[in-house]
């Protein structure tokens, strides 16, 4: 057994997305498209009595990272660093969750291969209701599409080939498992709309078109992104609504032009890591 | 159209592998496992009235670039700088092709997605003879596992959760295209032994194990990298031959501790990218 291991997991901000049930955890999930970020969590996993949970100092309850030390039959403590807020569009649970998977296989030993743990940290989320398809999104690294929903032993992806920077500004929270639990019919018909849009043009100006029409007519917009949206637009740039938070983004310098004060980063050419 | 378009591609060394032969070349292929490398390669096309392929200063005809040239329906001069040795096992040739793939896409505005891409470059390094999985490896990035051949429609991927420094010396050339033409029912049955022992454990010491096992059993092992392999392992290190070319790598400092003055790389965390 090592000491420790840390792991690092790139954000993803999801563009549009449509919602795909299954009884089995591992088959169910999402298909859309979305961003991986170099902004993204660092997760450090060792071995202890029992097991306990930190993020950026603060100890708290993530369920899914339980059920992924429970898998793995393990107690650790695990303390993750983010360079995202929580809760607002990022990913940061589902890549708690897969930094936890991938440094608590490499801490004790587990000897599993990087399928059975995305497919484990996948399962993890998706029954917690947390999310849907970040997890697969952020093993995977770049602008992927997720074609065909699931963990990686059912799931069909593809990727947009481009690199992005990108700039972001969160206003607050919205709850992943409020809205997963609501009524989701026109979620499904506006994300397979999108979906069939970056399909044909697999290109960043066809995402985030596509993405910005979908945050409209799932009327998930609410009115500081709407703002933030269009404040972009009126400069000239291009920006939409990261899902599930109250979270603008935008390439390039969309947001400065447009006299926000944004966080930058760039999209992340690689899946999350082991460091 | 843009100017020109630049992609890094990692090198990639495999260490054992089966063939798979298909008459579709996007289902053509191998399966094995593999190293992709920080070293490698960086493609620069750009439009020209004529196609010219360079690699480090030299011009040269590398048929599967032409293919991909051809298949995107473009002239272009394609610019290629190389850490590492063309023909010695570490898919230069397929790093150029698919570099050549995903630049050439970005300065044409073609719209193709990533699998697409993977799927045109994989295709032209089969029907050329020069590779078998190196694309598909190329383009996955970390430590790839090849459990089914083919394109990225075709294939199943996993990956060994780990990263490692990697030392190599290269002492000259073997031909792909000689191997891959010749007999090849006892690679393929040693190459199936290599590939379930590491999907059964899918580590670092469990790979480089299968690898060996394979260069010996298949007969590929040349004189200068046996006695590499065994220096290593007389110093406590692990080493193995590169498929297909007269290369010893070794992980940590295993060449370096037996003597050897061998240039320095890590595991590859991304597959290829645009810059």
């Amino acid at each position: 057994m090592r000491d420790e291991a840390t792991a690092f997991v790139p954000g993803h901000i999801t563009g549009f997305f449509s919602t795909h049930p299954h009884e089995d955890p591992t088959k169910a999930g999402s298909r859309g498209a979305g961003l991986t970020l170099t902004d993204g969590v660092t997760v450090t996993v060792e071995p202890a009595p029992e097991s306990t949970v930190v993020l950026d100092g603060d100890r708290l309850e993530i369920d899914p990272v339980t059920t992924v030390l429970e898998t793995l039959d393990v107690t650790a403590r695990v303390e993750a660093e983010s360079a995202l807020p929580l809760g607002s569009g990022f990913g940061v649970s589902g890549a708690m969750t897969l930094g936890t998977a991938l440094a608590a296989n490499a801490v004790f030993e587990r000897t599993l291969s990087t399928n059975e743990l995305v497919t484990i940290a996948h399962g993890a989320e998706v029954q917690a209701g947390t999310g849907l398809g970040d997890v697969v999104a952020q093993a995977h690294g770049g602008i992927p599409i997720r074609l065909e929903p699931g963990g990686p032993h059912e799931n069909v992806l593809d990727a947009i080939p481009a690199r992005a920077r990108v700039e972001y500004v969160s206003f607050g929270e919205l709850s992943t498992a409020d809205v997963l639990s609501g009524e989701t019919d026109q979620l499904t018909v506006a994300g397979r709309e999108a979906l069939s849009r970056v399909v044909e043009e697999p290109t960043l100006p066809s995402f985030i078109y596509a993405s910005r029409l979908f945050a409209r007519e799932t009327g998930l917009l609410t009115d500081q992104v709407r703002e933030g949206i269009e404040a972009v637009a009126g400069v000239g740039g291009q920006a939409s609504m990261a899902m599930l938070g109250e979270t603008v983004f935008a390439f390039g310098t969309g947001l400065s032009d447009a006299g926000y004060d944004p966080s930058v980063c760039s999209t992340h050419p690689a899946g999350a890591v082991l460091q």
